[in-house]
C-alpha cells in the first residue's frame, strides 16, 4: 500500500491563531459585536487549535470568547483547564464542572460583563449550520444574567470569518483528500461481489486509517441495482450483487479538516442507463469545477451543473444542493443552491457535489473537492475516473 | 487475533421500538406533556431506530414527535425520508432541506398543532446533558408558531425513560465492551517503548475496528512519568518512554452503543508511588462495583470510592466525577457525584470512574462498565487486573 507522504504535520504555529483572531476581530468589527462566544468543538478549535476528542461526551459546555479587542478568554471544565493553557490561549477561567446547578454560566457572564463595551452586543452560534453545544436552559440563565447585554446571532460572522481558508488548512483539506482518493482507488482490490456492505466498509475504514487518516467519522456505503435511492444509511447487511452501483461517501479528518467525497462503483454488468446517467453527473461535475471562480456565486456553480444534468433527463435528487464548503466540518456554509448567493472568494474550499435520478429510486451522485484560488478551481482530490471503476 | 463472537447483529425488530415508545408515553404522562420532541442523533435513533453517519453534517434538523397516544411522528429533510420509512416509523413528513428560510419548522409546528391536546406543553432537549440539534433562530421561530403551546424542558423525562437500558441495549454495550477489553488485553504485543502516543493510538484503533467494532468515536491517548496530568486530549507525538504510565480511554461503537472505560499501562519501570496509587484506585472501582446496587444512590457509589481514595492520600483528581451513565452516548446521566441522589435501578448501565492525584499533575484514573441486575452489579468489561500490563 502506498501511504500518502508530505504530511503537514499536526497543530498550528500560534502565528496561525494570531492571524485568525486578528481576522475575526475585523470582521466582527463590521457585524457590530463586542465579542464572539463560541461552544462547538469547530470553533473551538478554530480560535484555540485545542484538539480532543472529548466533545463525543456532552456532559460540558466548553466557551472561547474572542473580544473586539485583545486575546481570546477560554471559560472551561476544569478537566480541559490544563491542556487549553497549553495552546497559544493564556487566559483560561475553569469551573470543577459538571455542576448541573451553574455549569460555568456565572464564570462565562463575569467575564462577558467585564468586556469593553461599544455595542452592548455579542454574537454566538445561534443560527445556519450551528446548534449551540449547551443546554437551552442554561443559554436562557446566561442571557437572564447579561441583561444589559443583547446576545445575537453571530452564526453569519463566524461563517464570514471560517469560510475563507488559510494556506495550513487547504494544507489539510489536500492531504486528507489524497489518502481518501487512494484509498478509492484501491476498491477494486479491497471489496469482492459476495462481501456485504458492512463488510465493503469495514475493509475500506481500516484501508483509509492505515494510510494515514486521523479518524473516519463519515463512511456510508449503499449498494443497489443500477442506482441508489438515497446516500446517506448503510452500509447494511446487504450483499453486493452483479448489477449492482456500490456507492461510497466518506468524511476522514486529519489534524481536524475533512474530506468530503463519494465515488461509485460498477459491480458486475450494470444497466447501459446507469453508464449514461454516470457520464452526464461526471460532465456536470466537470462543469460545477469550472464555474468554481472567484467572484461567481454559488447559484452559479449550481446552474452549471443543473443544466447539464436537465439535458440529461434528470428526475431530480433528493439531495438538496449541488455541493457546499467543507473544513472543520463535513460540511460548512456555503450550499451551491437557488437563492445561496453566496459570492465566491479565493481560499473557499468547496464540494462540488452534482446527482440525478433517471428512473424512480434510481440516483447517481458524485462529489469532488477543490480549493478556488485566484488562478481558478484547484482540485483537492484526484479526478474521479469518468467510467466507474469495476468490482468483479 | 481472538474475533470476539457472539455479535448481537445490528438493529431491533419492531417490538422493541414498540415497548420503547409505549415506556415513553407512560413516563411523558408523570410529567404532564403533550408530546416529546427530539432532534439529537442518539434520541432519534432510540425512538426510531434509524442509523445514520449523516448526522455528521450539522446542516439539516431532523425531529421525531413521540405524542402522548399513538404513532410517533418523523419530520425529515427528503434525503432521508426513504431510510426513515423503511424503520418502524410510518409516519413520514419531508421537505427538501436545506431550506434556510423555513428548514422544517412549519411543517414541525404543522404537526404539533394537530396533537390532541391535554397538558397544553411538549418536552424537548432543553436541559441536563442535551443540546439541541437545530439552531437556536429556528427554536424561536418554532416557540412564535407555537403560541398556544408551551415548550418545556423535557430532559428529565428522556433521561428516565433512556437510563434503563433493556436487554438488547445492554447486548450490544457488553459485545463492545468485551471487543475493547480484548483489544486493551494486546496493547503490550501492539505498542512498544520508542512509539509515539499517535501511534499507539493508530495501532489501537485499527485492532479494535479489527475485532469487530463498528466505529472508534473516542480513543485519547496520554503518557506522562509516573502519572497524568489530564486525560481527555492526546494523543500527540509525545514518544512512550520508560517510566511513563501509558493510558487509553475508548468509547467504540457496535449498532450505537459505546464502550466508555480506560486501561493504564507501565512503561519499562514506574515509580513506587505509582504503583501504590494504582492498587488504591484498583480498590476504589472494586468498592464503586459493589455499591452498585438497586437502591443505592450514584451518591453512595461515589462515597464509596472516594473513601478509599482520601485513605490512600488523594489530592482529588479534575474530572468533576466517578462515573456516570453510558448507552447510545459516550456518558449519560446520572453521573456518580454528591448530590445527584439518582436511585440506582436494575437495567441501568454505568460506567465506575474512580481517579486521583498522588502529587501535583499525577493522576491514575480507572475505570469499568457494568449492568445493574436484580442480583448485583454485572460487570460488562474484563475487569482491569490488580497491576498494570506492562510495555517493555
Amino acid at each position: 500500500m502506498s501511504v500518502a507522504s508530505n504530511a503537514p504535520g499536526h497543530g498550528f504555529p500560534v502565528a496561525e491563531f494570531e492571524h485568525r483572531a486578528s481576522r475575526a476581530q475585523e470582521i466582527m468589527a463590521t457585524h457590530g459585536f463586542d465579542a464572539l462566544v463560541v461552544t462547538t468543538p469547530p470553533n473551538f478549535r478554530y480560535f484555540s487549535g485545542f484538539d480532543s476528542q472529548f466533545w463525543e461526551s456532552p456532559t460540558r459546555p466548553w466557551f472561547i470568547v474572542i473580544p473586539a479587542q485583545g486575546e481570546p478568554v477560554g471559560v472551561v471544565p476544569s478537566i480541559g483547564a490544563t491542556e487549553l493553557s497549553n495552546t497559544w490561549i493564556k487566559k483560561v477561567h475553569s469551573w470543577p464542572a459538571p455542576v448541573p446547578e451553574d455549569d460555568g454560566i456565572s464564570l462565562l457572564a463575569g467575564v462577558l460583563s467585564e468586556l469593553q463595551r461599544r455595542h452592548g452586543r455579542i454574537g454566538m452560534e445561534l443560527g445556519r449550520e450551528h446548534s449551540l453545544r449547551m443546554p437551552v436552559m442554561d443559554f436562557y440563565a446566561l442571557q437572564d444574567k447579561l441583561s444589559d447585554i443583547e446576545i445575537a446571532n453571530g452564526s453569519p460572522c463566524l461563517w464570514e470569518i471560517r469560510m475563507v481558508k488559510t494556506d495550513g488548512e487547504v494544507a489539510r483539506i489536500r492531504h486528507i483528500c489524497e489518502i481518501v482518493s487512494d484509498a478509492y482507488a484501491s476498491v477494486p482490490d479491497l471489496v469482492s461481489i459476495g462481501d456485504t456492505e458492512r463488510e465493503a466498509c469495514h475493509k475500506l475504514r481500516i484501508d483509509i486509517l492505515q494510510r494515514g487518516a486521523d479518524a473516519v467519522p463519515f463512511l456510508p456505503g449503499v449498494s443497489a441495482p443500477g442506482g441508489l435511492s438515497q446516500i446517506v444509511c448503510g452500509p447494511t447487511d446487504r450483499v453486493v450483487q452483479d448489477g449492482d452501483v456500490l456507492f461510497f461517501d466518506n468524511g476522514s479528518t486529519y489534524d481536524g479538516y475533512f474530506s468530503d467525497f463519494d465515488r461509485n462503483y460498477a459491480v458486475g454488468q450494470i444497466p447501459d442507463e446507469t453508464r449514461r446517467t454516470q457520464d452526464a453527473v461526471w460532465q456536470a461535475t466537470e462543469a460545477g469545477i469550472k464555474a468554481a471562480v472567484v467572484g461567481a456565486t454559488t447559484d452559479n456553480v449550481h446552474a452549471a451543473m443543473a443544466k447539464i444534468l436537465e439535458d440529461a433527463g434528470s428526475r431530480g435528487n433528493n439531495v438538496g444542493r449541488m455541493g457546499h464548503g467543507l473544513g472543520l466540518q463535513l460540511t460548512e456554509p456555503p450550499s451551491n443552491m437557488p437563492g445561496d448567493g453566496t459570492v465566491i472568494k479565493a481560499g473557499m474550499v468547496l464540494t462540488i457535489e452534482p446527482g440525478m435520478a433517471y428512473a424512480p429510486g434510481k440516483m447517481i451522485v458524485h462529489e469532488e473537492n477543490l480549493v478556488v484560488t485566484p488562478d481558478g478551481p484547484q482540485l483537492l482530490t484526484k479526478r474521479a475516473p469518468r467510467e466507474m471503476l469495476q468490482i468483479g
